[in-house]
């Protein structure tokens, strides 16, 4: 089983709307909603790739009750730890027709000590039967800066391989604590390193303490920094479409080929197909079976010198 | 007791941003939620106002439980009628800096005709206890087009004064049916009857069917067209601030003027005064009490020649 945690969930509500004007009034033509947070998008990607997967993090609120309600008709199967606090929404509001969206994104609830208490023990518990955990999305307010280090340390000591995908303190702190692997995008990386130029600011992550560093470099694919080497992997051309996900499919690539046992090139060239199939699907987060299959024969994969 | 009716009730819910900017994405820093639709915001002045209130309308699924409960925090009587469908949303984007907002307005649910008859059951046994019946807002989906004729031919053989306020084809419907009085403002009655001269289209809505037009225009006050006469009400500046609410505020002043017995400049006089306040209040839809108490001696009513 793979575990994903994702501490700050999310109801993820789309409008669709002609065409988005400040200041104006604007009905909404189409609703839809959908369970969010970049830990359950990456368990729907895990659990297409046929794999076992459990989700766990916050849900609460009547917004937590609409998002469990959607994920009972999924995959993953529903381990979230209940507080007192509304699971966040988030609005994407979807202009009809260029299709470009402007985001609503609220704070999310704040987490007392006891509700982070019940969820550590929840979270050993379910480390015990996991094969590799990803860590995924930002802290929701209350819980201390360093949640994910204390995370990463726990799967550590419970032998689980675990992958941080956060951004600013949460991932500072939580790279100190030695993840087996991060997935900065470029602003992340930068951010953490104050490099803008990838494989000295990969490098520089590693000393920080992530064992492996897979950088996410938009149109130019995956740099993965390793103690095995370093390489990058790009698809054979630019694709175009709705970025919305791609980086969580990536995750999910990444720790569907560790599980299975693929070597840096194998998993590398899964995480670009499923990352580029993402961007080709028409919904948002979703990704496309097909292109993936045919994705995975032209991802090119090279290695660079030490 | 005085009842309104909200077929198409509503989750209000404000967020705060720096400022919406199209296509981008907005850390949300405030959300506030509250009940709506134009019935409640009526129903919440007139309480306001020492009137017995009670509401109905339809409610139902997760925005429809949050709305009971926080109108259960609140003066009015909670009579809405549960449906399966979901109680539409709205969102108030407002920027920070100017105070400007930005409105997204869900649908509504889909009303079945099973919960359409449930419904005429239930306003019919609270007609039987009301001094007075306000009809307000748009039509959810599934509601036949005469949905508000129907409303008003039981109110009058119950012999309760009604007052309707919608727009489009439902008050064009609506109006048919003979209504006490219908609230409409200057852009729903040029929709009606096709002028944009407040004194003729309102005297074109009396003969289709209104026993009495007051017309709501803006800065200029109220126009009362009634068998009893013609009279123009402002306030005695132009009010600067939120206008939302305004015209549910306007509404309450009419019909609380109504069941106290006051004459038609008494009853504009209020409507105004409450109107105005509510422009002046900084919380949306709210009344400023002292602005209130300060303008009712300053309103200008005029009488028209026949």
């Amino acid at each position: 089983m793979i575990l994903t945690v994702t501490l700050n969930t999310a109801l993820d509500i789309t409008y669709r709307v002609p065409a988005l004007v400040p200041h104006a009034s604007h009905r909404v033509e189409e609703v839809t909603e959908r369970p969010g947070g970049k830990g359950l998008n990456v368990a729907r990607v895990l659990a297409a790739l046929g794999h076992e997967t459990v989700v766990t993090g916050f849900v609460g609120g009547p917004s937590g009750e609409v998002l469990r309600a959607l994920l009972a008709g999924l995959a993953p199967v529903d381990e979230l730890v209940p507080i007192r606090g509304a699971t966040r929404r988030t609005i994407a509001v979807a202009d009809a027709a260029t299709g470009d969206t402007t985001q609503l994104n609220e704070p999310g609830p704040v987490v007392s000590s006891t509700e982070w208490d019940a969820f550590l023990t929840a979270y050993g518990r379910l480390l015990d039967g996991a094969e590799a955990v990803a860590l995924c999305g930002s802290l929701p307010p209350g819980l201390p800066v360093g949640a994910y280090a204390q995370l990463v340390r726990q799967a550590r000591t419970a032998k689980v391989p675990v992958l941080l995908d956060t951004s600013g303190e949460a991932l500072r702190r939580g790279i100190a604590a030695r993840p087996d692997l991060v997935k900065p995008n470029a602003d992340e990386l930068a951010q953490l390193t104050g490099s803008r130029e990838p494989l000295r600011a990969a490098r520089d992550a590693r000393r920080r303490g992530a064992h492996t560093v897979v950088a996410s470099l938009g149109a130019e694919g995956l740099l993965a920094a390793s103690p095995d080497g370093l390489w990058q992997a790009a698809p054979p051309a630019a694709v175009r479409g709705n970025p919305t996900g791609a980086g969580d499919s990536a995750v999910a690539g990444l720790l569907s080929g560790l599980v299975e046992g693929l070597d840096w090139p194998g998993r590398l060239t899964r995480a670009v197909a499923l990352s580029a199939a993402t961007v080709l699907a028409p919904a948002a987060g979703e990704f496309d079976r097909e292109a993936y299959a045919k994705m995975l024969g032209s991802v090119r994969v090279s290695e660079h010198a030490h």
